[in-house]
């Protein structure tokens, strides 16, 4: 039987810069563990590789995590969207700024793909873009699989890619 | 350790109608097994049940076999957006007017969803539309599972969606 964590957006709100301790009176934002939270911990624990190949990557949360990531050693290299890219919002030249490697398709055809796999172990798929909509919006679904023989098959289809848009 | 599948699109060609046995000289055609081939397979193996919640089906080769496996007895329930609907090519009026139970979300957020649960045993998720573009042309993935834990997260989503948008 698969070992696995299944999240499901949208979530209720994005999550509180106070985190667990905020104080505010009334404060709108989430505390407690969202889909966007749980996602944020997984992208958190990456110790030596995150591999990350999403059609669409705008969140900024999400951006931040990978930069945060990078920023501790973990090797971290993104695949994206050339379409996407160009649209405003798109978190991909703040990544490209700050040293890690991005590539992207270079045709009309969609890189539509939404995985990522984390120290060759963990393989996460799903209909979720790393947009504000995916998170507040759209009814969407990740699945985070601990599970070697899955994760070799997104990282080998990674490698790939990652030659294709050298 | 998970047990699934791993499918990867584009594939080469659409599958020849004539299957293996095709003995048309230079059919262009594809008569291996590609990714939609095996999925044809998983939809062909379902026996009792198939809830499909995806957002965009256009693929006339899998609205064939959800008919099918409907016309064979499987209780089929589908789940997709009211936009993709109007699109054309969208296959969801077909298979309403075959009498297969179909509902749709009714605003104007995306049901983003590319998922399927199989027999209450086996989940399906990735990044892959029902469609041609989808088979042809873009990068997809679509993991398979046999995980009757995770099918059980999905099928409670379906339930709950299936009720929300009666
Ligand atoms: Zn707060
Ligand atoms: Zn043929």
């Amino acid at each position: 039987p698969a070992g696995g964590e299944v999240l499901f957006f949208p979530d209720p709100a994005m999550p509180c810069r106070n985190g667990k301790g905020c104080r505010r009176n009334n404060c709108t934002y989430a505390h407690g563990d969202t889909s966007l939270i749980r996602l944020l911990q997984w992208l958190g624990a990456a110790k030596q590789t995150l591999d990350v190949c999403v059609f669409s990557i705008t969140c900024d949360e999400l951006s931040e995590a990978l930069l945060a990531a990078h920023n501790r050693g973990v090797r971290v290299r993104i695949i994206s969207d050339n379409d996407q890219m160009a649209t405003k919002g798109s978190d991909i030249e703040r990544l490209k700024a700050a040293g890690m490697p991005v590539r992207w398709d270079k045709d009309a055809a969609h890189m539509h793909h939404k995985f990522m796999v984390l120290d060759s172990r963990f393989a996460m798929t799903g209909s979720f873009n790393w947009t504000r909509a995916g998170v507040l919006e759209n009814q969407e679904n990740v699945v985070i699989l601990d599970a070697p023989g899955i994760a070799a098959k997104y990282a080998e289809k990674f490698e790939s890619l990652w030659a294709a848009y050298a």
